[in-house]
Protein backbone atom coordinates (compact mmCIF):
# COMPACT_ATOMS: atom_id res chain seq x y z
CA UNK A 1 0.00 0.00 0.00
CA UNK A 2 0.64 3.45 -0.31
CA UNK A 3 0.10 6.89 1.52
CA UNK A 4 -1.52 10.21 0.04
CA UNK A 5 -2.69 13.11 0.55
CA UNK A 6 -6.65 14.35 -0.29
CA UNK A 7 -6.39 17.11 -2.56
CA UNK A 8 -9.64 17.05 -4.18
CA UNK A 9 -12.93 15.09 -5.73
CA UNK A 10 -13.79 13.88 -9.81
CA UNK A 11 -17.30 14.22 -10.63
CA UNK A 12 -18.46 12.56 -13.70
CA UNK A 13 -22.19 12.01 -14.23
CA UNK A 14 -21.97 9.64 -17.35
CA UNK A 15 -19.85 6.79 -15.46
CA UNK A 16 -19.92 2.62 -14.94
CA UNK A 17 -22.65 2.17 -12.68
CA UNK A 18 -20.60 0.22 -10.48
CA UNK A 19 -19.34 3.71 -9.88
CA UNK A 20 -22.49 5.26 -8.56
CA UNK A 21 -22.42 6.05 -5.33
CA UNK A 22 -18.94 6.00 -5.01
CA UNK A 23 -16.15 9.23 -3.84
CA UNK A 24 -14.11 9.45 -6.33
CA UNK A 25 -11.09 11.10 -4.10
CA UNK A 26 -8.43 13.21 -6.18
CA UNK A 27 -5.25 11.86 -4.04
CA UNK A 28 -1.57 13.07 -4.06
CA UNK A 29 0.75 10.04 -3.76
CA UNK A 30 2.92 11.00 -0.20
CA UNK A 31 6.83 9.65 0.51
CA UNK A 32 6.47 8.70 4.18
CA UNK A 33 7.84 12.20 5.51
CA UNK A 34 4.64 13.56 3.75
CA UNK A 35 6.16 15.16 0.79
CA UNK A 36 4.76 15.11 -2.71
CA UNK A 37 5.53 12.49 -5.54
CA UNK A 38 4.37 11.46 -8.93
CA UNK A 39 1.15 12.57 -9.83
CA UNK A 40 -2.23 12.58 -8.33
CA UNK A 41 -4.66 9.71 -9.00
CA UNK A 42 -8.42 8.66 -8.37
CA UNK A 43 -9.17 6.34 -5.65
CA UNK A 44 -12.43 5.27 -4.19
CA UNK A 45 -13.03 6.32 -0.70
CA UNK A 46 -14.24 3.33 1.58
CA UNK A 47 -13.38 4.87 5.15
CA UNK A 48 -15.18 8.40 5.01
CA UNK A 49 -11.56 10.33 4.65
CA UNK A 50 -12.05 13.99 4.08
CA UNK A 51 -10.21 16.69 1.76
CA UNK A 52 -6.71 17.64 3.47
CA UNK A 53 -6.28 13.97 5.35
CA UNK A 54 -3.75 11.53 5.09
CA UNK A 55 -4.58 8.22 4.09
CA UNK A 56 -3.20 4.58 3.10
CA UNK A 57 -4.93 3.61 -0.49
CA UNK A 58 -4.33 0.14 -2.02
CA UNK A 59 -4.62 -0.92 -6.19
CA UNK A 60 -6.11 -3.83 -8.29
CA UNK A 61 -8.27 -6.35 -6.78
CA UNK A 62 -7.38 -5.12 -2.79
CA UNK A 63 -9.34 -1.95 -3.77
CA UNK A 64 -12.48 -3.53 -5.37
CA UNK A 65 -12.00 -5.69 -1.85
CA UNK A 66 -12.28 -2.96 0.42
CA UNK A 67 -14.62 -1.33 -1.52
CA UNK A 68 -17.00 -4.51 -1.37
CA UNK A 69 -17.41 -4.09 -5.14
CA UNK A 70 -15.44 -7.02 -6.75
CA UNK A 71 -17.12 -6.54 -10.05
CA UNK A 72 -16.44 -3.47 -10.24
CA UNK A 73 -14.45 -0.62 -12.14
CA UNK A 74 -12.60 0.18 -9.20
CA UNK A 75 -8.75 0.22 -9.49
CA UNK A 76 -7.61 2.12 -6.66
CA UNK A 77 -8.74 2.57 -2.94
CA UNK A 78 -8.69 4.42 0.09
CA UNK A 79 -8.49 2.20 2.70
CA UNK A 80 -7.15 3.38 5.77
CA UNK A 81 -6.40 7.20 7.76
CA UNK A 82 -3.00 7.33 8.76
CA UNK A 83 -2.95 8.78 12.67
CA UNK A 84 1.00 8.41 12.41
CA UNK A 85 3.73 6.62 10.60
CA UNK A 86 6.71 6.11 12.98
CA UNK A 87 10.23 6.13 10.98
CA UNK A 88 13.22 4.48 12.97
CA UNK A 89 16.50 5.13 12.04
CA UNK B 1 -8.29 5.32 -11.70
CA UNK B 2 -6.67 8.15 -13.74
CA UNK B 3 -7.40 10.70 -16.36
CA UNK B 4 -7.06 11.42 -19.42
CA UNK B 5 -8.31 12.90 -23.10
CA UNK B 6 -9.50 10.71 -25.82
CA UNK B 7 -6.90 12.06 -28.75
CA UNK B 8 -8.40 9.24 -31.41
CA UNK B 9 -9.10 5.67 -32.49
CA UNK B 10 -6.86 2.97 -33.41
CA UNK B 11 -8.51 0.42 -36.13
CA UNK B 12 -7.71 -3.03 -36.26
CA UNK B 13 -9.79 -5.71 -38.11
CA UNK B 14 -7.37 -8.75 -36.97
CA UNK B 15 -8.06 -9.09 -33.26
CA UNK B 16 -8.70 -11.12 -30.54
CA UNK B 17 -12.59 -11.67 -30.81
CA UNK B 18 -13.58 -10.70 -27.27
CA UNK B 19 -12.13 -6.63 -28.62
CA UNK B 20 -14.74 -7.52 -31.74
CA UNK B 21 -17.37 -4.28 -31.36
CA UNK B 22 -15.24 -2.50 -28.63
CA UNK B 23 -14.37 1.15 -29.53
CA UNK B 24 -10.58 1.26 -28.97
CA UNK B 25 -9.62 4.85 -27.90
CA UNK B 26 -6.17 6.42 -28.27
CA UNK B 27 -5.91 7.94 -24.59
CA UNK B 28 -3.59 10.68 -23.50
CA UNK B 29 -3.05 10.49 -19.56
CA UNK B 30 -3.35 13.91 -18.11
CA UNK B 31 -2.50 15.12 -14.41
CA UNK B 32 -5.46 16.54 -12.35
CA UNK B 33 -4.51 19.95 -13.83
CA UNK B 34 -5.07 19.05 -17.12
CA UNK B 35 -1.49 18.67 -18.69
CA UNK B 36 -0.21 15.92 -21.01
CA UNK B 37 1.45 12.96 -19.15
CA UNK B 38 3.16 10.46 -20.15
CA UNK B 39 2.55 8.01 -23.39
CA UNK B 40 -1.05 8.05 -24.66
CA UNK B 41 -2.56 4.18 -24.35
CA UNK B 42 -5.27 2.12 -26.04
CA UNK B 43 -8.61 1.95 -23.46
CA UNK B 44 -11.72 0.22 -24.58
CA UNK B 45 -14.93 2.74 -24.20
CA UNK B 46 -17.75 1.84 -22.04
CA UNK B 47 -19.70 4.80 -21.41
CA UNK B 48 -19.88 6.21 -25.36
CA UNK B 49 -16.76 8.88 -24.71
CA UNK B 50 -16.01 10.48 -27.98
CA UNK B 51 -12.92 12.24 -29.50
CA UNK B 52 -11.65 15.41 -26.79
CA UNK B 53 -13.82 14.52 -23.98
CA UNK B 54 -11.61 14.22 -20.64
CA UNK B 55 -12.22 10.76 -19.21
CA UNK B 56 -11.42 8.59 -16.36
CA UNK B 57 -10.08 4.91 -17.30
CA UNK B 58 -8.96 2.01 -15.37
CA UNK B 59 -6.74 -0.99 -15.34
CA UNK B 60 -6.87 -4.51 -15.42
CA UNK B 61 -9.77 -6.53 -14.01
CA UNK B 62 -11.72 -3.51 -13.58
CA UNK B 63 -11.73 -3.16 -16.94
CA UNK B 64 -12.58 -6.09 -18.33
CA UNK B 65 -15.57 -5.62 -15.44
CA UNK B 66 -16.28 -2.44 -16.87
CA UNK B 67 -16.06 -3.64 -20.34
CA UNK B 68 -18.55 -6.60 -18.83
CA UNK B 69 -16.05 -8.89 -20.63
CA UNK B 70 -14.02 -10.74 -17.98
CA UNK B 71 -12.64 -13.26 -20.35
CA UNK B 72 -11.62 -10.52 -22.90
CA UNK B 73 -8.42 -9.02 -23.47
CA UNK B 74 -8.99 -5.62 -22.43
CA UNK B 75 -6.69 -4.38 -19.83
CA UNK B 76 -8.00 -0.45 -20.05
CA UNK B 77 -11.38 0.75 -20.26
CA UNK B 78 -12.88 4.31 -20.19
CA UNK B 79 -15.36 4.54 -17.03
CA UNK B 80 -16.31 7.47 -16.52
CA UNK B 81 -16.64 11.47 -18.70
CA UNK B 82 -15.11 14.22 -15.92
CA UNK B 83 -17.70 17.10 -15.84
CA UNK B 84 -15.16 18.61 -13.32
CA UNK B 85 -11.95 17.96 -11.34
CA UNK B 86 -12.43 20.17 -8.28
CA UNK B 87 -8.85 20.08 -6.40
CA UNK B 88 -8.65 22.17 -2.85
CA UNK B 89 -5.10 23.95 -1.31
CA UNK C 1 -3.27 -2.00 -24.03
CA UNK C 2 -0.06 -0.55 -26.06
CA UNK C 3 0.97 -0.66 -29.49
CA UNK C 4 4.65 -2.48 -30.24
CA UNK C 5 6.43 -3.33 -33.43
CA UNK C 6 7.34 -7.27 -33.76
CA UNK C 7 11.20 -6.84 -34.35
CA UNK C 8 12.15 -10.98 -33.52
CA UNK C 9 11.88 -14.01 -31.83
CA UNK C 10 12.35 -15.61 -28.75
CA UNK C 11 13.66 -19.28 -28.64
CA UNK C 12 13.82 -21.23 -25.64
CA UNK C 13 13.58 -25.12 -25.29
CA UNK C 14 13.44 -25.67 -21.82
CA UNK C 15 10.22 -23.28 -20.83
CA UNK C 16 7.29 -24.15 -18.70
CA UNK C 17 4.70 -26.63 -20.65
CA UNK C 18 2.32 -23.96 -20.81
CA UNK C 19 4.21 -22.01 -23.12
CA UNK C 20 4.84 -24.70 -26.07
CA UNK C 21 3.59 -24.19 -29.03
CA UNK C 22 3.35 -20.29 -28.15
CA UNK C 23 5.38 -18.31 -30.31
CA UNK C 24 7.35 -15.78 -28.08
CA UNK C 25 7.68 -12.30 -30.49
CA UNK C 26 9.95 -9.52 -29.25
CA UNK C 27 7.87 -6.73 -29.20
CA UNK C 28 9.00 -2.96 -29.30
CA UNK C 29 6.49 -0.97 -27.86
CA UNK C 30 5.42 2.10 -29.81
CA UNK C 31 4.07 5.57 -29.04
CA UNK C 32 1.02 6.33 -31.32
CA UNK C 33 3.10 7.99 -34.01
CA UNK C 34 5.21 5.33 -34.32
CA UNK C 35 8.40 6.27 -32.38
CA UNK C 36 10.70 3.16 -30.47
CA UNK C 37 9.95 3.71 -26.40
CA UNK C 38 11.01 1.97 -23.72
CA UNK C 39 12.58 -1.72 -23.66
CA UNK C 40 11.31 -4.79 -25.94
CA UNK C 41 9.23 -7.62 -23.85
CA UNK C 42 8.25 -10.84 -25.01
CA UNK C 43 4.79 -11.21 -25.81
CA UNK C 44 2.82 -14.40 -27.11
CA UNK C 45 1.23 -13.69 -30.53
CA UNK C 46 -2.17 -15.07 -30.91
CA UNK C 47 -3.58 -13.15 -33.72
CA UNK C 48 -0.71 -14.38 -36.63
CA UNK C 49 1.14 -11.36 -36.36
CA UNK C 50 4.63 -11.67 -38.17
CA UNK C 51 7.89 -9.49 -37.99
CA UNK C 52 7.90 -5.66 -38.95
CA UNK C 53 4.29 -5.63 -38.15
CA UNK C 54 2.50 -2.87 -35.92
CA UNK C 55 0.41 -4.63 -33.39
CA UNK C 56 -1.59 -4.11 -30.30
CA UNK C 57 -0.56 -5.96 -26.97
CA UNK C 58 -2.46 -6.89 -23.47
CA UNK C 59 -1.08 -7.18 -20.15
CA UNK C 60 -1.33 -9.75 -17.37
CA UNK C 61 -4.72 -11.87 -17.11
CA UNK C 62 -6.25 -10.02 -20.31
CA UNK C 63 -2.76 -11.59 -21.87
CA UNK C 64 -4.23 -15.06 -20.33
CA UNK C 65 -7.71 -15.01 -21.92
CA UNK C 66 -6.28 -14.22 -25.08
CA UNK C 67 -4.39 -16.84 -25.34
CA UNK C 68 -7.00 -19.27 -24.32
CA UNK C 69 -4.61 -20.20 -21.79
CA UNK C 70 -5.99 -18.95 -18.23
CA UNK C 71 -3.96 -21.44 -16.31
CA UNK C 72 -0.68 -20.46 -18.31
CA UNK C 73 2.80 -18.72 -17.45
CA UNK C 74 2.10 -15.93 -20.31
CA UNK C 75 1.60 -12.08 -18.76
CA UNK C 76 1.91 -10.37 -22.22
CA UNK C 77 -0.07 -11.48 -25.45
CA UNK C 78 -0.52 -9.92 -28.84
CA UNK C 79 -3.84 -9.17 -29.55
CA UNK C 80 -4.60 -7.31 -32.48
CA UNK C 81 -2.57 -5.90 -35.89
CA UNK C 82 -3.11 -2.33 -36.06
CA UNK C 83 -4.40 -1.09 -39.47
CA UNK C 84 -4.09 2.49 -38.76
CA UNK C 85 -4.58 4.82 -35.82
CA UNK C 86 -6.01 8.13 -36.02
CA UNK C 87 -5.35 11.06 -34.26
CA UNK C 88 -7.24 13.89 -34.22
CA UNK C 89 -6.07 17.47 -32.40
CA UNK D 1 9.49 -10.48 -5.09
CA UNK D 2 11.74 -7.66 -3.82
CA UNK D 3 14.09 -6.88 -0.70
CA UNK D 4 13.49 -4.11 1.23
CA UNK D 5 14.31 -2.85 5.17
CA UNK D 6 11.52 -2.30 8.05
CA UNK D 7 11.86 0.96 8.88
CA UNK D 8 8.89 2.09 10.52
CA UNK D 9 5.43 1.21 11.01
CA UNK D 10 2.05 3.10 10.25
CA UNK D 11 -0.97 3.32 12.35
CA UNK D 12 -4.41 3.86 11.17
CA UNK D 13 -7.05 3.54 13.43
CA UNK D 14 -9.96 4.44 10.83
CA UNK D 15 -8.98 1.69 8.41
CA UNK D 16 -10.70 -1.27 6.12
CA UNK D 17 -11.87 -3.99 8.80
CA UNK D 18 -10.01 -6.01 6.76
CA UNK D 19 -6.69 -4.45 7.88
CA UNK D 20 -7.72 -5.42 11.51
CA UNK D 21 -4.93 -6.95 13.15
CA UNK D 22 -2.47 -6.30 10.32
CA UNK D 23 1.07 -4.99 11.44
CA UNK D 24 1.67 -2.52 8.77
CA UNK D 25 5.35 -1.81 8.03
CA UNK D 26 6.91 0.83 6.54
CA UNK D 27 9.33 -0.91 4.21
CA UNK D 28 12.31 0.71 2.27
CA UNK D 29 12.97 -1.26 -1.02
CA UNK D 30 16.27 -1.96 -1.62
CA UNK D 31 19.06 -3.19 -4.33
CA UNK D 32 20.50 -6.25 -3.96
CA UNK D 33 23.63 -4.74 -2.57
CA UNK D 34 21.20 -3.09 0.15
CA UNK D 35 21.16 0.54 -1.16
CA UNK D 36 18.01 2.46 -0.74
CA UNK D 37 15.85 2.27 -4.37
CA UNK D 38 12.74 4.27 -4.67
CA UNK D 39 10.21 4.74 -1.79
CA UNK D 40 9.10 3.21 0.68
CA UNK D 41 5.68 1.14 0.57
CA UNK D 42 3.24 -0.06 3.76
CA UNK D 43 3.30 -3.96 3.69
CA UNK D 44 1.95 -6.13 5.54
CA UNK D 45 4.20 -8.41 7.84
CA UNK D 46 2.90 -12.16 7.70
CA UNK D 47 6.56 -13.75 9.21
CA UNK D 48 7.03 -11.85 12.48
CA UNK D 49 9.73 -9.24 10.76
CA UNK D 50 10.98 -6.12 13.26
CA UNK D 51 12.51 -2.72 12.79
CA UNK D 52 15.61 -2.98 10.94
CA UNK D 53 15.47 -6.03 9.43
CA UNK D 54 16.20 -6.87 5.67
CA UNK D 55 12.87 -8.67 4.23
CA UNK D 56 11.54 -10.29 1.01
CA UNK D 57 7.95 -8.73 0.12
CA UNK D 58 5.47 -9.44 -2.33
CA UNK D 59 2.69 -7.34 -4.58
CA UNK D 60 -1.16 -8.16 -5.43
CA UNK D 61 -2.92 -11.34 -5.05
CA UNK D 62 0.32 -12.83 -3.58
CA UNK D 63 0.27 -10.40 -0.91
CA UNK D 64 -3.08 -11.50 -0.21
CA UNK D 65 -2.11 -15.27 -0.28
CA UNK D 66 0.65 -15.01 2.05
CA UNK D 67 -1.47 -12.82 4.69
CA UNK D 68 -4.47 -15.54 4.47
CA UNK D 69 -6.70 -12.96 3.71
CA UNK D 70 -7.38 -13.22 -0.35
CA UNK D 71 -10.77 -10.94 0.45
CA UNK D 72 -8.81 -8.26 1.98
CA UNK D 73 -7.55 -4.22 0.80
CA UNK D 74 -3.85 -5.83 1.18
CA UNK D 75 -1.66 -5.79 -1.75
CA UNK D 76 1.49 -5.94 -0.31
CA UNK D 77 3.29 -8.27 2.40
CA UNK D 78 5.97 -8.98 4.24
CA UNK D 79 6.82 -13.18 3.49
CA UNK D 80 10.33 -13.88 4.24
CA UNK D 81 13.26 -12.23 6.44
CA UNK D 82 16.63 -12.47 4.53
CA UNK D 83 19.21 -14.28 5.71
CA UNK D 84 21.74 -13.52 2.65
CA UNK D 85 22.03 -12.92 -0.96
CA UNK D 86 24.51 -14.68 -2.31
CA UNK D 87 25.41 -12.94 -5.89
CA UNK D 88 27.98 -14.50 -8.42
CA UNK D 89 29.59 -12.31 -11.02
CA UNK E 1 7.67 -11.61 -20.30
CA UNK E 2 10.66 -10.52 -20.11
CA UNK E 3 14.41 -11.59 -20.10
CA UNK E 4 17.04 -11.79 -17.44
CA UNK E 5 20.16 -12.99 -16.17
CA UNK E 6 20.52 -15.26 -12.70
CA UNK E 7 23.14 -13.63 -10.85
CA UNK E 8 22.74 -15.12 -7.65
CA UNK E 9 20.19 -16.69 -4.69
CA UNK E 10 18.57 -15.42 -1.72
CA UNK E 11 18.41 -17.32 1.71
CA UNK E 12 15.01 -16.89 3.77
CA UNK E 13 15.00 -19.39 6.57
CA UNK E 14 11.92 -17.47 7.97
CA UNK E 15 9.55 -17.16 5.23
CA UNK E 16 5.92 -17.59 3.92
CA UNK E 17 5.27 -21.79 3.71
CA UNK E 18 4.19 -21.77 -0.05
CA UNK E 19 7.88 -20.76 -0.74
CA UNK E 20 9.23 -23.24 1.23
CA UNK E 21 11.30 -25.86 -1.67
CA UNK E 22 11.40 -22.55 -3.66
CA UNK E 23 14.63 -21.55 -5.34
CA UNK E 24 14.85 -17.73 -4.99
CA UNK E 25 17.08 -16.41 -7.92
CA UNK E 26 18.55 -13.52 -8.10
CA UNK E 27 17.14 -11.88 -11.74
CA UNK E 28 19.17 -9.03 -13.46
CA UNK E 29 16.93 -7.77 -16.22
CA UNK E 30 18.61 -7.54 -19.64
CA UNK E 31 17.72 -5.63 -22.67
CA UNK E 32 17.01 -7.78 -26.02
CA UNK E 33 20.58 -7.76 -26.44
CA UNK E 34 21.79 -8.81 -23.28
CA UNK E 35 22.64 -5.32 -21.23
CA UNK E 36 21.62 -4.99 -18.15
CA UNK E 37 18.50 -2.85 -16.95
CA UNK E 38 16.75 -1.63 -13.97
CA UNK E 39 17.39 -3.95 -10.67
CA UNK E 40 17.64 -7.29 -10.03
CA UNK E 41 14.50 -8.97 -8.40
CA UNK E 42 13.58 -11.73 -7.09
CA UNK E 43 11.98 -15.07 -9.04
CA UNK E 44 11.50 -18.32 -7.82
CA UNK E 45 13.09 -20.88 -10.74
CA UNK E 46 10.14 -23.37 -12.49
CA UNK E 47 12.57 -24.47 -15.03
CA UNK E 48 15.83 -26.08 -13.28
CA UNK E 49 17.79 -22.28 -14.48
CA UNK E 50 21.31 -21.81 -12.63
CA UNK E 51 23.49 -19.44 -11.88
CA UNK E 52 24.82 -17.18 -15.12
CA UNK E 53 21.48 -18.40 -17.33
CA UNK E 54 19.84 -16.06 -19.46
CA UNK E 55 16.02 -16.98 -18.99
CA UNK E 56 12.39 -15.86 -19.35
CA UNK E 57 10.58 -14.57 -16.57
CA UNK E 58 6.78 -13.50 -16.14
CA UNK E 59 5.24 -11.86 -12.99
CA UNK E 60 1.52 -12.04 -11.36
CA UNK E 61 -0.66 -14.62 -11.06
CA UNK E 62 1.13 -15.94 -14.53
CA UNK E 63 3.89 -16.31 -11.78
CA UNK E 64 2.16 -18.75 -9.49
CA UNK E 65 0.82 -20.56 -12.53
CA UNK E 66 4.20 -21.65 -13.79
CA UNK E 67 5.10 -22.20 -10.11
CA UNK E 68 1.57 -24.83 -9.85
CA UNK E 69 1.62 -22.46 -6.42
CA UNK E 70 -2.03 -20.60 -7.40
CA UNK E 71 -2.38 -19.53 -3.39
CA UNK E 72 0.96 -18.96 -2.95
CA UNK E 73 3.53 -15.53 -2.09
CA UNK E 74 4.89 -15.76 -5.64
CA UNK E 75 4.55 -13.18 -8.12
CA UNK E 76 7.87 -13.40 -10.38
CA UNK E 77 8.85 -16.31 -11.46
CA UNK E 78 11.49 -18.25 -13.81
CA UNK E 79 9.28 -19.53 -16.58
CA UNK E 80 12.03 -20.37 -19.68
CA UNK E 81 15.59 -20.69 -20.55
CA UNK E 82 16.83 -19.05 -23.37
CA UNK E 83 18.35 -20.94 -26.62
CA UNK E 84 18.75 -17.75 -28.76
CA UNK E 85 17.05 -13.92 -29.55
CA UNK E 86 16.48 -13.40 -32.94
CA UNK E 87 16.34 -9.75 -33.74
CA UNK E 88 16.09 -8.37 -37.25
CA UNK E 89 15.73 -5.07 -38.71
Amino acid sequence: MNIGKIIGTAVATRKDETLLGCKLMITQPLTMDYKEIGEPVIAVDTVGAGIGEVVIYTKGTAARNAARKRESAIDMAIVGIVDNIDLYD
